[in-house]
């Protein structure tokens, strides 16, 4: 179909392979390219995300692939350098905390021209990206942030709700989890325990699997996190809607369970010109299982990236101030 | 305050008087301009909501306010050619159904270049304004289609929710009113009735106010609303998000009780990627009142059309394509 837009995925975990499921049935996308940690798979013609999560589980890189694969070290910049993309979702995962940026450093000095869209979640990863917004710019490229649940749907969300009132008090985001198997996303559980009291993020991401295999067993596989750093809060300190210690992140996440031990949930509090409090709420279908609320608010924000990025608005936005658009 | 952006208010029913009232606390905003059927005021300093709101109850139209008010037959036009200002709220009444056009056809008419936001409700009526959009873009106009509660506000959250599915199968907004005394909304009530099983918006339109409350005793001040030709379809069809016929507007309007009979909400049904079908839900908090959720809505998109229209983009865009921005 003409005038697809040509997508890569970076990182091939949970999330850059629900991505690839995702994208499958679109229209108006294409899945071009993939890299991993080990290689990259790349195929103008269109990557079959099945194949691709066959081998990734089998030999763990999709630089295995018989037609398009790649073995590489840099398999990032290797890509770049030969895939003809409009844009990549950066389905990385959150650690080090460093890491997104050091990515998204890459395709600037690669002199890479396109869109860029990550689901980060920390405040502190996300001012990271947020300080490169002038370097985004001056390299002719869109880099959408916070465009996955929580930050991403959740916060839009909540930035349009906060226009009924003259006054914000508060935006509560309320998450439940609940995944089957938590091995199916590592990178994500070990970036929730990194909240959890009496650990940081160089700690968890220092824990063997047989580390947090005993750790959820004695919490049942459960994870109760309550004031989160979670960008939501400088995104809507960005958008000017309240003051970043107004907005609180928390949820639970069952590891062993793929039923959501409660509704997510967003709460938006606030003062109306009447003087009135009122609190409006935004609840997820239980059914929605956190790889749909991430990826495809990622590909809507894509989409959106690549309108932007093709009218020349080039620079850093965050999911709080443009609208996604709905990938057919 | 530099910079602050120059609004006009076009009707001075009750929506326009809520509007003015909301947008007295503002900084970034400045109330410059009223437009009534017999008359306008102009202040560049900026104009007095309640003084403008006092002297239209007491002689039915600002152009009596003593500093800036000024009698005309061609009120638009001459507030037009006289005032500067940035974007315009049309807090119009909705009838005739031709109305909302008619008056945009003034302004392109008159090569007057900013934004226009309007609150319109009904898909025929938005259908117009729709057809005239390169004429927009042609005047350097940047209209604002849409940009109420409903559509607006709903709408917005449903293009977001959407997001989270592969395919929507309804969007399902149920809308409760509670106004204490229907003479302050005259215009709207008649809309609404207008939805009614033997009214149409003609006949709504030609019934006297006593004629009004005669209907209104048979129902006990309730209006009950059933698919409701309502713009919210076309928007998300627009939108990409689902065709129109996948779209219902329904609610309760009760015209004798400021409390709403029901919690204002919109449904958002579809089937995810990996097949679950599930439905979010965004529901409004009983205290925020029609004024607050569709005036809010309104400035912010006012905002985001006035940031759209200073980068030189214009033409028509709808409250389901552009994130509104706060208002502080």
């Amino acid at each position: 179909m003409q005038n697809q837009i040509k997508v890569g995925v970076l990182g091939f975990g949970g999330l850059g392979q629900a991505a690839a499921k995702v994208l499958a049935p679109k229209q108006e996308m294409k899945l071009v390219a993939i890299a991993d940690r080990k290689g990259y798979a790349y195929d103008p013609a269109g990557l079959d995300g099945d194949a691709c999560a066959k081998i990734y589980r089998e030999k763990d890189s999709v630089g295995y692939l018989e037609s398009g694969g790649v073995l590489s070290n840099n398999s990032i910049q290797d890509l770049l350098e030969k895939a003809d993309v409009d844009g990549y979702f950066l389905a990385l995962p959150n650690l080090p905390n460093t890491f997104m940026a050091s990515v998204a450093r890459q395709f600037i000095d690669a002199g890479w021209q396109g869109v860029l869209v990550d689901a980060l979640k920390r405040t502190s990863a996300m001012e990271q990206v947020l300080a490169m917004g002038e370097d985004f710019k001056g390299a002719g490229m869109t880099y959408m942030a916070g465009c996955g649940a929580t930050p991403g749907l959740l916060t839009a969300v909540a930035a349009i709700a906060a226009q009924s009132y003259a006054e914000i008090h508060s935006v509560t985001i309320t998450f439940g989890v609940g995944i089957a198997n938590w091995e199916a996303y590592r990178a994500t559980i070990r970036e929730d325990i990194a909240h959890l009291p009496g650990f940081d993020v160089e700690k968890a991401r220092a824990m063997s699997d047989a580390e947090v295999e005993a750790f959820l067993d004695k919490t049942n596989g459960i994870l109760t996190l309550e004031n989160m750093e979670h960008a939501d809060d400088i995104m809507l300190e960005l958008g000017g809607i309240c003051s970043r210690d107004r907005v609180t992140v928390g949820g639970i996440v069952d590891t062993r369970n793929a039923k959501k031990p409660l509704s997510t949930n967003v709460k938006v509090t606030g003062r109306t010109f009447e003087g009135k409090t009122s609190t409006h709420t935004f609840t997820l279908g239980d059914e929605t299982s956190m790889a749909a609320n991430v990826c495809g608010p990622a590909f809507g924000y894509l989409k959106a990236g690549v309108s932007l990025h093709r009218q020349g608005l080039y620079g850093l936005f965050t999911a709080a101030e443009i609208m996604p658009q709905f990938v057919k």
